[in-house]
Parts: structure tokens; C-alpha cells; sequence
């Protein structure tokens, strides 16, 4: 490696921030397929068509409380002419051994139990007197304190037609069905049937373990004492907590100091754990940008997917980004920019795609919208850089907070969308349509 | 307790569902506010105002690399008459030590570090020779590799203004200012912003622990062997599932037998880790509906906030549902209707909204909009019932999946919306608008 300084060609080559994009989610593929306990596999995608191994219901059962009878035997039923039946004794949900509903005969059937032999039809248990006599009743006696309940006899006050208050076998879904497609995310209704289906696991694409670094010697952990000089870390807190937020396992690493050989072993030993490595901090162009240093080490050049590349975007903020991938298992790595907005703004175009384009999801960006700009003044924007506004988004309309400058954390903490002044804009008045990127 | 069925009188009462959502939110409290570490504390309700005790930033630092100098030595530089300047060391991000920069001199500067005394501006290296004495560069080379960097000449080529590429302390935020305000949910930016003004823990209310049972002597554990008449247990995972989706920690307990006494002392074991708790069947009118034996017995009239109330709701699907508190700290419970669409369309509508109030959020329903009803014919509700189809939503139209039956899981699973039939309206014609509940 020279170790003279770069030098001006002319221009530099400056990537756009669609070129950058596309060369990450190029670069970056889904994680291989694993099988998971259902409630591990929620908000991952499934990677399998899954069959339906047995009918839903799996087999005729009851929707109501009530008493399963034969159809002709309440035929012409009502309160004044009941039909009175013999009651043989209680179906439950899960009994295994059912008992048979003869001529005149009623069993007492609870919602879910199966349809008994002989039964054809249920009869609510509000159409009957419950056995007691005395008219219309609103529900039974627990079998607990009225173990007779099942015995006697029941009168009926309404006919019922065949299969009336009884779910079909099958009525749900049928053996051989597919329940659902691969490429389904697996949300609690998923799950749900998978579960209804008797799926304890099931194969999906599994949440990206990400790995947050910042880097700086300036960097304080909050609650210490910040020294002359010194700033708290704030970017491994942001970034680790957008991380879970677009769906990963985070692990924040505490800040590296700026050292090129302590951040290079730092970084190898934490790939044991990373499918996606961040840093932020030490790409720009400084004497002590660490990160780009100690990965510019790393590329071999007959070792293909094993080099960081550090880029200049024409983007505000964000300017310098490295990306590539690192180590015997080329891990994707994005080496952000060090200030807070410009790391987050970073994070959010570049590293939240890359980690739903690793969940195999099809839908990786944020959504963005189109806003009427609400402000007191014009806009202004660098020439042939595509700027990122905090703004704060409402029916339809934005607004700025906060200015330009890539320190502001505090206006970040306060917007909810980011402006987009595409690069060959220079100014926007007020009441212009603006691009929106709408953070959720 | 009297061990009589109970009996019609005239008519049921029957609660609203807004009658019922009334109650269960005029009961549920936000849970107590307790302090955090921050990333523990990502998606929880901020409960106190945080003010900023020192400045961001901290102190003037630079906001390029570059170098640190005085106006006058800089002024009217250009390519072809560079001003020429003493190099005098390094200023890095986090040096404690600062140099001291006079008339003529230079003190190499990198982004973020305090603008050392006696210079008024930073000029970027790319508007420099970086020392080499070679015309522009577009950045310094490592200090690592490149020891003599600090030292020597460099030519700038073009003037700055005072404070130029400066942040001047408290540009962001000023010590005494109101950082966030009581209220604030917090996401990554205001993680953020904690993180940058030195907070490591942040008072907050924590994520309620919510404990989920479900009941049925017919359930089966997933990947279990179904007997006769036996079902796999899906609602212990759905709603664990759908727990978590709403901001809770969620606890699933298998599956608990038709048994009063054994649900009683399961339900009294769990307590210990419940901030709210929520049971599936056995809530209705049949003669083993324990849910309903077993909680029954709870209620004591000296002691308020200990008894469960079980009610109608005028509600299709999830018309028995059972609601009050229970143990010595009088935690909520839920008892929720046993079939699967039930239970989930019930959860939607008063679990979640608990959850989320017991979050303290502000926030604590599901988005609804309206929608045109996309179907080939009519749907038919019943009278004096609010009926929830399930459908799916695009584009400002709705159409239905599956039929309005509570066992249909697999529709379930497609939807992603929920379509309300008001009380009064026993028909609903295609094309017609509705009322949505987007689950998305």
C-alpha cells in the first residue's frame, strides 16, 4: 500500500447515493434458511410452502353449548310443544370415548367436542330448559357442582335443521392445502395457523445478528465523566437500537479508541457473532481515520469479498461511507460516517435495507410519500449532492427542524421524516411538493 | 355461589364493545415508572422531562479535516498565491493537550476535535497542499503511516472566514435546555439524543410482562400426536405472538386442562410475573367452562378489584368475554373466548389497547379507515351484533377472506385487516363503505 497522500484527478469520482445502494444490496444475500421454535421464528420470513398435514377442523364438531340430537326428534319443536329427550350424558372437547345418540335420546355437547354417533344436529343450549324444567335457560350448570346435569331428561323449545350448529371436518382447511406460500413474514395470525396445524417449528430466515462499533478517542460512554476535549457515544446507543427496530439481533460494542490495531482485532474478534458488521466513525480523510485504515489492510486481492472500499457520496450528510465485506466468511461490513445525523441518516439508507435484504424480505426501504414544504424560509442545498433534512411529517405537509449541519442530534430527536433535495436542486421555496422518507 | 343454570330473564344483558373497552380502560393504570438502561428502554414511554446538563457540543470543534489557522494568515490565498504556513502538530478528536497556534502556524485538525487556542477558522485539507508542496489533495494520509504529517509547511489555497467549519459549543443543545419532554416514546433518535447529552439510564415505564394461557382438554401441544377429538393449541402461541407485537414481554403456559383446581393454582402461579394476564376459553355457556368455574370463586366482596366479571357482548366473533382483576395486586386479566378467531379479533380489540395502556402510551389503538367493500355479494351480519370480518386492505378497497365463522384460521392468516359491521346493519352490499381495523 503507497502510503502517499490521494490526490486530486481532476474531480473525485463522487458515487451517488443510488449507485452506493445498489451496490450493497448486490453485494448482500439472504441468510441461509434455519429451522426455528414458531414463537423465534415471529417477524421472519418463511422459506417453505407449508401443507396442511390434517384437516382443520379434524374432525365434526360442535360451534355451540347445547345438546347433539337427532333431527327428527325436535322436528316441530317450540316452547309450547317441547320435544323431551333422554339425556345419554355429557360430550366434552377432548373426550375420546363418545357415547351414541339413539331415537329420543340427547347428549349434552360442549363447543369444540365432536359430533357423537348418531347425533345429527346440536340444539343451543338457550332452545332448551338445560333439564331442568322450568323453561328457557341462558346456559348450563358446571359439570363441577351439578355432576348430575348430564343425566335426566332436556326439553327442546326449537327444531334444528341437519348439521345445524356443527363445524365440518375440513370446513378450515383441508389435509394437502397449502396453509402458506414461502416468502410469508410471520406475524401472530401466521403463527396462529401454523400452530393450528400442529407446526412446532419451521424453517424461515433468521433475524441478522448485527454488530455495532463506534469509533473515536473522543468518545465518552454516557454516565462517565467527560474530559477536556471528550464527547459521549451516542452513535452504538442509535445505531444498535435502529438495528432491533428494522428486525436484527444487535450487539452494541462499546466505543474503539483510535487505533488502528486494536480496532482491527476488535473487529475480527467480533465476527464469531456478526452476519453484518457497522462501524461509525474514522472514513473521512483526516490523519486518524481509523477504520479506514485498518480495513484498508484487509483486501487481498485473490481473496475476492474480503475488502473494505471507502467511497465519497454526493450526499448531505453522509459524504464518506465504506462498504465491502470482511473475514473467512465475508461478512458485509458499512463503515458510516462518525457524526450522529450523518450515521443515522446513513444507517437508514444504506444499513436498514442491507439487514431486511438479509431477513430475505421483499420490502427492505422505508416508505416515502410526497409533502408539501412548510416553512418560514427557502431551503438551500449544496450543488450535486442529494441533501437529507430532519422534517416532521403530517397530513401531507413538512417541516424542517433543525438545520443542515450533521451534529444536530437534538433536531433529529424531535423529526420523523427526512427531507430529500434530489442533487440538482439548489434551493426549495416554500410550498414546494418535497420527497419524504417517512421513519416510522 | 348458587349452583342453578342460569335463567333467561326477558333478555340478556348485553355490554357494547365500547361499553366493555370502557371498562377495561378505566381499570387498567399505566404500570410504575422505573429507571433503565437506555437500550432496555427503546419503545418505552419517557416519564420524565430531561434537560441538558452540559452543552453539545461540549466545546468549538472542527467540523472538516483540515487545519486550524488564523483569518489573516489565510486571506486572499488562492492556487497561485497559496498562503504558506508553519505546521505546529496535530489536533485530534479527543487530545486533551492542546497546541497553540500563532501568526504563520498551522496546527493540522481533524472533525470533531476542539479548535485549538489561537486559531479562528479551519480551512479543509482539500483546499490544501497537505504538506506535501505537490498542488491539492483530496485528504491527509495516516498519521500511523505517516508520522511526519504534523510537521513542516502547507499551502493553503483559498481564505476562510472567522469560525469557518466550526461548531460552536452549545450549537445543538445548551445545558439547562429541555432535551425531551414527559411522554416521548423512545426510538433510536431519542436514544440518541440520551446517549449524546451523557444519560446512561432514563426513567421510564417498563414493557408489561404479560402472561398468556390458554385452556381446553382438547389441546395438543404442536408437534404433538392428535388423539380423537383432540385439537393442537393455537392461541397460546397467537397471542404470546401478538403480545409482543403490541410492546409487551410475553409469557406462553401451555395449554391448562378443563380443571378448576388446576387452573386456579396455575393462574395463582403465574401471578408472580404478570403485570396482566390472559386466558383463552371456557368462558361461555357450557358445563366445562373452567375458566369461568375456576375465577368465579375469585371475587370477594370485602376486597376490591379481586373478581372477574363474565359478560355478553354484543360482538361477532368473541360474544362471551370475562374481565376484572385478580390476586393481591389486583392484576388485570383478560378471559377471552376459546376459538381461535375469537380469541385473536379479541385480543385486537381489548388486550392490545391494555397493553398499550398499561405502556402509558398515548396510542393505543389499531389505525381504522374506511374502505370499499370489494365482494361479489352481499354480507350478512347478525342484528344487534358489531361484527369483524377479517379481509384484506389495499389501495382504499376491502375485500373479505374466508367466511364469518371463529374457527376459520387460515382466512385469518390471509387477512390483514378487519371489516366492522355496525350493530344496526344486518346487510352490507358490495361497494358499499366500511369501517376498517388495519392489523398491519
Amino acid at each position: 500500500m503507497s502510503s502517499a497522500a490521494p490526490r486530486t484527478t481532476g474531480q473525485d469520482q463522487l458515487w451517488s447515493v443510488d449507485e452506493h445502494l445498489d451496490d450493497i444490496l448486490a453485494t448482500v444475500r439472504p441468510l441461509e434458511p434455519i429451522e426455528l421454535q414458531l414463537l423465534d421464528a415471529q417477524g421472519c420470513v418463511l422459506v417453505e410452502d407449508v401443507t396442511v398435514p390434517v384437516s382443520l377442523p379434524p374432525f365434526d364438531n360442535s360451534s355451540m353449548d347445547g345438546y347433539a340430537v337427532r333431527v327428527a326428534d325436535v322436528a316441530g319443536a317450540s316452547e309450547e310443544f317441547p320435544a323431551a329427550l333422554e339425556v345419554v350424558g355429557d360430550v366434552a372437547a377432548g373426550q375420546a370415548d363418545l357415547l351414541h345418540v339413539g331415537p329420543g335420546q340427547a347428549a349434552r355437547i360442549m363447543t369444540g367436542a365432536p359430533l357423537p354417533p348418531g347425533a345429527e344436529t346440536v340444539v343451543p343450549v338457550e332452545w332448551t330448559d338445560g333439564g331442568l324444567g322450568e323453561g328457557p335457560v341462558t346456559g348450563m350448570r358446571a359439570r363441577a357442582l351439578s355432576p348430575d346435569g348430564a343425566e335426566g331428561h332436556v326439553q327442546v323449545y326449537r327444531p334444528a335443521e341437519a348439521r345445524a350448529h356443527v363445524r365440518a371436518k375440513g370446513s378450515d382447511v383441508r389435509a394437502g392445502d397449502r396453509a402458506l406460500e414461502a416468502g410469508t413474514v410471520l406475524g401472530p395470525p401466521q403463527i396462529a395457523l401454523l400452530a393450528a396445524i400442529g407446526r412446532a417449528t419451521v424453517r424461515v430466515r433468521p433475524r441478522p445478528r448485527v454488530v455495532v462499533m463506534s469509533t473515536g478517542s473522543e468518545l465518552v460512554q454516557p454516565g462517565g465523566e467527560l474530559g477536556s476535549g471528550q464527547i459521549y457515544d451516542s452513535n452504538s446507543f442509535a445505531l444498535t437500537a435502529a438495528a432491533i427496530d428494522a428486525g436484527a439481533i444487535a450487539y452494541r460494542v462499546g466505543a474503539v479508541a483510535d487505533d488502528a490495531v486494536t480496532l482491527r482485532s476488535t473487529i475480527e474478534d467480533q465476527l464469531v457473532r456478526a452476519d453484518l458488521m457497522v462501524t461509525t466513525g474514522g472514513v473521512s480523510v483526516g490523519a486518524y481515520d481509523v477504520v479506514k485504515e485498518a480495513l484498508s489492510y484487509v483486501g487481498d486481492e485473490d481473496e475476492p469479498g474480503s475488502g473494505i472500499e471507502f467511497r465519497k457520496l454526493a450526499m448531505q450528510p453522509g459524504k464518506p461511507q465504506g462498504f465491502g465485506s470482511i473475514g473467512p466468511d465475508h461478512t458485509p461490513l458499512l463503515a458510516l460516517p462518525g457524526n450522529p445525523v450523518s450515521s443515522y441518516v446513513s444507517f437508514e439508507l444504506f444499513v436498514r435495507p442491507a439487514i431486511r435484504t438479509l431477513m430475505g424480505l421483499d420490502d427492505v426501504h422505508r416508505p416515502t410519500t410526497t409533502a408539501t414544504l412548510t416553512t418560514g424560509k427557502a431551503l438551500t442545498s449544496p450543488k450535486g449532492r442529494r441533501q437529507f433534512l430532519r422534517g416532521t411529517y403530517a397530513d401531507g405537509a413538512v417541516t424542517p427542524v433543525g438545520g443542515a449541519g450533521s451534529h444536530l442530534v437534538a433536531a433529529l430527536a424531535h423529526a420523523d421524516a427526512l427531507i430529500v433535495v434530489p442533487e440538482d436542486v439548489e434551493s426549495v421555496e416554500p410550498g414546494t411538493e418535497v420527497e419524504v422518507v417517512l421513519l416510522g
